[in-house]
């Protein structure tokens, strides 16, 4: 059982393979968690069989879906969401050895800007890495590095302060992508709070076609929190549909609703059990 | 007259602010050509009156719409886009003096990912930068640094080669902004590209409202490129529709159908005009 992630290490992406799958250790070796260079990649790891599980950033409050995720999973028909959870997108500042004075703050420039208030209230220079982990994984001695939480485990630091960025931290949601079907939905703690992604495939670009897919919704009074239209690279002209729907569907509502969008011209097919980020975000 | 634009200097932004307003010149100093540290701060910029236009990226052919760009819109309706160009998020090979044999490749992470097969095709060692500008500005002697075009006539670079990237570009939008309302369509050389994006903010959250919305719009033949939904912060469960359509408007048809709009429970307000990224990324 390996998962694959959105690499490199010491990223978001990481602490949430972490957080969906307890099971595995951060420092984790080869055949456990490992890191791929694209979503692509990760997701094809997947189909192949390499991995079990991949995780991927799906959406942001602040930059909203990310498009690669979604894309791979439309290419996809094999793969569905199973999992997801939701990140904040704060920083943590480090150090390697607290006895030591800290005389130079190092991040990537993302990370430095978006943490200013409490750097410049320490009085201290900074130096710019090529990335987060690499600021705290190549830490030197009297040098503050700040990242994700997860490089204090990854890389054995000293937590010198934390939630050190300026503004209130933005939320990421990522997904726990696998082979087979979109599990059913089910009584049980979360069951309130399920979601449904589906992706409506159009067999041609006929106007109005989008405005009658979502009557199918509004006869059942189905709560769309968002949509995303993609286009199909092979065929100009014609788009995806991606609904991310709230609330819970049995595998009966998601057969009445496929062949009600099939009778209007438009292939269905549910990506994943998927929370809407706006209501996790919210939640405390 | 001056333009800010999404820095830092050295970027893809800085070099579609020159593309756009090539009267300006690379190297402008304070009062030109200023770099912003966020979309929402250059557009705050040109509310203001302390810049004249903003340039921002839109829309990307991988990643899909630039959410913070059009949030930012959303939220000044004193501002609208007035212009637009796309560029190919191309790389090109830069040395400080090409007489010196080189001995490292140089940049950020992603460009370094991105050209794996000319730096390994030369059987050069890599260096990561903070950034692609970054690895170009400080570029030292015997050293390649890879970056956008801009580098080179910015940091007085020789390229050595260009478009080292291993797939075929992807590409950016982006768009120039400026205080006022939408210009009007005029005939002329491209207004056969024209399009029109165009922010419905629903009066109230009411089942089947975006598919009524949708019907003005089959009602007249226009045909939409893109839909995006965003959530209003202040009101739970408001979303506000951004449309990208296609074609040629006057100011007659946005009166009409923002009249029909308003009717239906939401109001319109065309952001600016801009022409649908997958239509211009595909011209020659």
């Amino acid at each position: 059982m390996s998962v694959t992630y959105l690499g490199p290490s010491g990223t978001f992406t990481h602490q949430a393979a972490v957080a969906l799958r307890p099971d595995l250790r951060v420092d984790a070796g080869a055949g456990d968690l490992v890191p791929a260079t694209s979503a692509a990649d990760a997701l094809a790891a997947v189909e192949s069989g390499a991995a079990t599980y991949a995780v991927l950033p799906i959406d942001n409050s602040v930059n909203g879906v990310v498009v690669p995720t979604l894309d791979g999973l439309l290419l996809r028909p094999a793969l569905s969401i199973v999992d997801s959870v939701v990140l904040p997108i704060s920083f943590d500042a480090y150090t390697r050895d607290p006895t030591i004075e800290p005389h130079v703050v190092v991040s990537h420039p993302h990370g430095l800007a978006q943490c200013r208030t409490w750097i410049e209230a320490r009085g201290l220079p900074t130096r710019e890495a090529s990335s987060t982990a690499a600021a705290c994984r190549d830490l030197g001695p009297g040098e503050i590095g700040i990242g994700p939480r997860i490089c204090g485990s990854l890389y054995d630091l000293h937590a010198v302060a934390e939630a050190v960025e300026d503004n209130a931290a933005a939320y990421t949601q990522f997904a726990l992508v696998s082979a087979g079907p979109v599990p059913d939905a089910g009584p049980g703690p979360g069951a309130g709070d399920d979601g449904l992604l589906v992706g409506l495939f159009p067999d041609a670009n006929v106007p109005g076609l989008l405005r009658r897919l979502l009557g199918v919704l509004e006869d059942r009074g189905v709560n769309m929190t968002n949509l995303v239209t993609r286009p199909v690279p092979a065929t100009p002209g014609i788009f995806v549909f991606l609904l991310f729907l709230s609330g819970s569907f049995s595998a009966d509502d998601v057969e009445e609703m496929r062949a009600e969008w099939a009778h209007l011209g438009a292939s269905a097919r549910p990506l994943g059990r998927i929370s809407p980020l706006a209501r996790m975000a919210a939640r405390p």
